[in-house]
């Protein structure tokens, strides 16, 4: 996309095939708002909150072995391999660590993909906190144009871990998948004059089947953050970009506004249609990892991030069958490693990343846009840097 | 657009006719990035200015006469009169009155119409002040694709005062005037399988004939905007959106990031198509009213604003017809009043201004959401209430 106009081949339409394949990936994810209807989530007027700074070079050659090779690699080539678009790791509060690549700057914005997924999580689990949401009851009670769907009997809670029991595929390889009916649906540009199924996010949730029972296993699908959406939205009376502006953008001196795309109706899609700035996703990974603090004052509840970190069922996850992730849970929509850090992170597609380590008072944010959307692809090459940089932090005094 | 989801017959969506008349009106020009993909006028990550506050609660009585009226009104009735969704006015460099209606908020953004083209106006003028662009030479020589179009052989200054000659009806209320085709191009939802027309903003301006001569007389027409965009996006290197960043938004304490709607090809609407704070609206006019400078720097050329001030021939804009607007003129897309005080002013569609009275020392700006675009509708009820405010002014010292 450069020149007035570009070049015919250098341009990215939302409209054509190239809009969300790499390497026009690499342009779009930084500029999402260019290619679709969005909302804001203010972050208010006010002045931000500074990020401290304590740079150490040493950990851009830290090295480590990733899981799929012999061959040692170092942490700054791990960038590349992994097609960072932008990496923040903060120690003890102070930013250790800062890079940026391809489309995304410091004082830009980047596609969260389904990192999305867990600020909608930690929404609800403010909500439980506070005592305004029970995840025991069932979704159809908070929202009754849902209680004839396969959500109408679950449980808050068992849509928030996401064990529901849907007939809904989530496999972008299988042009029969639902995933391409709920894409449809939730896309806010004009319907064509011949279509006929759902329109918007909440009319596609209408008519989800039930398959199995819930409570079961974990079974990753996007549509469990819709629902919890509607969930919040419906306790709150507000929209979830609103109430993330609210409880948090607001709250602890972010840099940037941050947006959701919508549907046609204007609801911001819960599973996935965040941006932020990084830097801000950093703050958002400090808060989490404080309890819930920021700069002495409690934000959210600490037993709303405590409820996060202690995890969900590792029996439960192991169904779901990620052989890479032996032991992981997945709780108020984060995953969570049970390591022996206790790391747990937000994740989305194409590598985006919140990966909070406690023991190592680490938080490390990045945006990417590797060519392979599922994580399966980058993981190799990150999760082992991620656990050098803890390693390397837990034995260094920044100070 | 209220509930979740807003009930049928309270939803605005882009792709029908409710969205851009009144009442719907009122709700999409404070929320223009629901219905559309937009660019980000980045203001940066540092801290806002604080406007310094002295609100005077006389300013709400103020008494003046409509022009089409016998019976005076108050300042405070005349908001309501001409659907006031925000308005803000400051002396001396000090908030004197602030309020908001409609679905505007202090932290919100608005559409401001055809003041985007006073902006464009401005950043030309900068660049004429820097001496990187030649006012003098033809607007074929910038933008060589533009050659054989009307606007070829019109220079810079004719584009920048909308003195040129061209084939183009702006006339809403005529089904076959050239508007049409010309929104039809800049619609970046993607286009009807049997649409042949031009494809983007810069493509329609390729094809636009020649009527009458360059530089005889004003005619306001959106594509000279533009057409400008393009020249000084030639010149530079970087859309309106990224240099009004660059030279101003990033400059001079913007509380809020501003955006542009964009066509498909992602070129911001030059002539109409910015939303923003009303409190960065405001910064805006001090900094034109302080010459170009902001808390005692040169931010841009005292030139450029020199040159906005002293106006276009008011003999040329006479030609245009404008009964109300008696001894105006317009220069580099900024309205020139040529009154006693030297006011001059940004004007936009439905209610939008910037208006500048450098006398009075004051900047008045406003958002609205008049049900008629034409301001004429409001004119009557406005611009003798903005005089009341600045005779009063004169007066008072506000400290």
């Amino acid at each position: 996309m450069q020149g007035f106009p570009p070049a015919p081949d250098k341009r990215v339409k939302a409209g054509d095939g190239s809009f969300f394949t790499f390497p026009a990936l690499r342009y779009s994810v930084s500029h999402m708002r260019q290619f679709m209807p969005t909302v804001e989530v203010s972050r208010g007027i006010g002045s931000p909150e500074p990020l401290p700074q304590n740079l150490d070079a040493a950990i851009a050659e830290l090295q480590f072995t990733p899981w799929n090779s012999q061959q040692p690699m170092s942490f700054a080539d791990s960038l590349h391999k992994n097609y960072t678009d932008g990496i923040l790791i903060m120690h003890k509060g102070e930013v250790v660590y800062e890079n940026y690549f391809g489309a995304l700057a410091k004082d830009k914005k980047h596609a969260a993909m389904s990192v999305t997924k867990s600020f909608t999580g930690t929404l609800a689990a403010i909500l439980v906190a506070e005592g305004r949401l029970d995840p025991s009851k069932k979704v159809g009670e908070y929202v009754p144009e849902l209680k004839d769907s396969a959500f109408g009997d679950a449980t808050v809670r068992q849509v928030m871990d996401m064990t529901t029991g849907l007939k809904y595929s989530e496999s972008y390889a299988d042009p029969n998948a639902e995933v391409w009916e709920y894409s449809a649906a939730g896309n806010p540009l004009p319907k064509a004059a011949d279509y006929t199924g759902p329109v918007g996010y909440f009319e596609y949730l209408m008519q989800v089947k039930k398959q199995g029972e819930h409570g079961d296993a974990f079974g990753y699908k996007t549509i469990n953050s819709d629902a919890l959406g509607w969930v919040i939205s419906r306790v709150t009376g507000k929209s979830v970009a609103d109430l993330l502006s609210d409880k948090i953008w607001r709250r602890i001196g972010m840099e940037q506004d941050a947006y959701y795309q919508v549907d046609e109706l204007g609801v911001p899609f819960a599973g996935g249609g965040l941006s932020a700035g990084l830097r801000d996703m950093a703050r958002l990974g400090e808060l989490i990892r404080n309890q819930g603090q920021w700069l002495g004052e409690q934000i959210i509840p600490a037993a709303a991030v405590k409820d996060i970190q202690q995890g969900g069922d590792p029996a439960n996850f192991a169904k779901a069958g990620y052989d890479k992730l032996t032991g992981w849970s997945y709780r108020n929509m984060w995953w969570v490693t049970h390591n022996d850090n206790g790391a747990f992170a937000a994740r989305g597609v194409h590598g985006q990343t919140i990966y909070i380590d406690p023991t190592a008072e680490m938080v490390l944010v990045r945006f990417a846009s590797h060519p392979v959307a599922a994580n399966g692809a980058n993981d190799p090459s990150s999760l082992p840097a991620y656990q050098a940089v803890a390693d390397y932090l837990i034995k260094t005094t920044h100070d």
